[in-house]
């Protein structure tokens, strides 16, 4: 960690950054099933409560998914997002999610002068990382903020991490993401990989970010463990919303954070107004399930269809899991 | 942290031991009214999952509390005990709790070699601590392990809390706990706090414990991140059953520890058969306001009391916990 990057529990590093996942990853759980007025007061809550971006889903291919079978946020059209931000008169920063090999980013990622948008995140599996630093390369010379996502590390052997690392330490990217896929990290191995990917980044200017997901009900944890270790991009989600375990808790993040300019109240009102309904009507959040998932560092998949079922034999879950291992 | 006390991911320390507390901080829950089914199946789950010590909950006296208040494990009759487990023909240790100010030790504890029980723990705030070390030196006495848990730390400042572990390290305690009684402690502060408990533990020969709860989900992280710093005395609940937000989950501590005399999947079984009807029946665990009493630094009361009203506003709730502070 630089020494720049200090702080204690009283103090704040002026460097961090949250970022709000809850349209995208909380998308995968209600297939972008969002109305305009709940984003719309997403939108505004961040603002309010000093969010720094604010992801708005993903920009799929049309030509890869069918666009009757997910709500809009699938997509990202500008028109889709303009009509909730007009031209994005604040401090706020929009970002959204490309997936390698499901994205048409030459033409469906506008110039960044025609466009509200402000940053491009590719999301890439490690045998892909030459397929993302084409998209990071094509959004970088388009004049967008970049950052990659690794996913799924817990499942890659350091020598292809180590390579893969490296071939995004010679790219444009601004910032690479330690991503926990499958919440199967602890905190003592986020310590020596938020380590590992700062030692890359910070030689060539970047920064490392960071998106954790719930399982072991470690995503908060993990998320103030890379903090503390330097990582300054950070990834949340209001009431954690996300596939599966779900993620970080914006609402544990900013009652973490102590720069002023944060503000939890804000994200109350949210939660009260809209977050209630939203859990009532959908699945997701911590339960045994995923945390044999987690403890076995396996894809959410098996747990998700677990408790669609509404299976509660955990012992013979537990027993699959391990024969699929 | 002694040399002797590493451990990495795979291999595993031997001087760990695990406390099940279900009963205990779970009683707090339910009001002790667990049935005889469930405590036995509870015990003998425990000794089927290589947990090291269950609790059966407090020693409370009968002068204090009316009897027929409480289920009987707000007592801990020997009787009780034995009925459930008879002589104790196991590896499993049985202990208690004593909270200063409201047990008759001289009275009701029994000598060891008349009583089923091996451990007394005594809870004490700061400024009991002479009243805990009673306690402590008549179990002791009585032959007893015996451990201390100082509550509400996060309330302490240094200069007392360095006085109250100085007076422990000289009485004939066995473990000193380090307990997060309001779930506020994030981390990095469990880390410098284990490391100050260890300094003076382990110089009388001591060790150190860890009781976490969860309000603002780092009841786990917090476990582990003791353990890695040197604590070998680790509680934890089924489910994170207890007060408020909880505890650490047991399914989440068995599926990190390495020692193969633990087993998750008879934890799994007990949760499958009892604890889906108990969840069903019983309020706890992580909820807003309860992260609200974390970050705040406050007595879970009110949280719990806003849950049992139904209430849903949490921004009048963050104003009314900042006005008690």
């Amino acid at each position: 960690m630089s020494e720049g990057k200090k702080a204690t529990l009283i103090s704040y590093r002026p460097d961090i950054k949250v970022m709000d996942c809850t349209l995208r990853d909380g998308g995968l759980v209600n297939n972008f099933a969002f109305s305009d007025e709940f984003v719309r007061a997403l939108y505004e809550t961040n603002i309010a409560a000093g969010v720094d971006y604010m992801e708005f889903g993903y920009k799929a291919s049309k030509d890869v998914f069918n666009e009757a079978d997910f709500g809009k946020w699938k997509f990202c059209d500008e028109e889709a997002i303009r009509a909730i931000v007009g031209d994005n008169d604040s401090d706020l920063k929009i970002s959204v999610m490309a997936d390698v090999g499901r994205t048409n980013h030459k033409r469906d990622i506008l110039p960044r002068e025609d466009s509200v948008i402000d940053m491009v995140r590719t999301a890439t599996y490690i045998h892909q990382i030459p397929s993302a630093i084409d998209i990071i390369e094509d959004a970088h010379a388009k004049g967008y903020e970049t950052t990659v996502n690794i996913m799924a590390v817990s499942k890659v052997n350091t020598e292809d991490l180590d390579n893969g690392l490296a071939l995004l330490a010679e790219s444009s990217v601004d910032t690479i993401y330690l991503v926990d896929s499958f919440g199967a990290f602890y905190p003592e191995q986020i310590r020596r990989l938020t380590d590992k990917y700062l030692h890359v980044a910070s030689e060539k200017g970047k920064s490392v970010g960071i998106h954790a997901h719930n399982n072991q009900q470690l995503a908060f944890a993990n998320t103030i463990e890379a903090l503390v270790q330097g990582a300054s991009l950070l990834d949340a989600t209001v009431c954690g919303m996300g596939r599966g375990a779900g993620n970080c808790f914006m609402e544990s993040l900013l009652g973490f954070l102590k720069n002023p300019k944060y503000n939890l109240t804000e994200i109350m009102r949210f939660v009260e107004k809209y977050m209630l309904d939203m859990k009532a009507k959908y699945d997701w959040g911590y339960d045994i399930p995923y945390l044999l998932t987690g403890v076995l560092n396996s894809h959410p998949s098996t747990a998700i269809n677990f408790i669609k079922e509404k299976r509660t034999d955990y012992v013979k879950l537990q027993q699959e899991l391990m024969d699929i291992e």
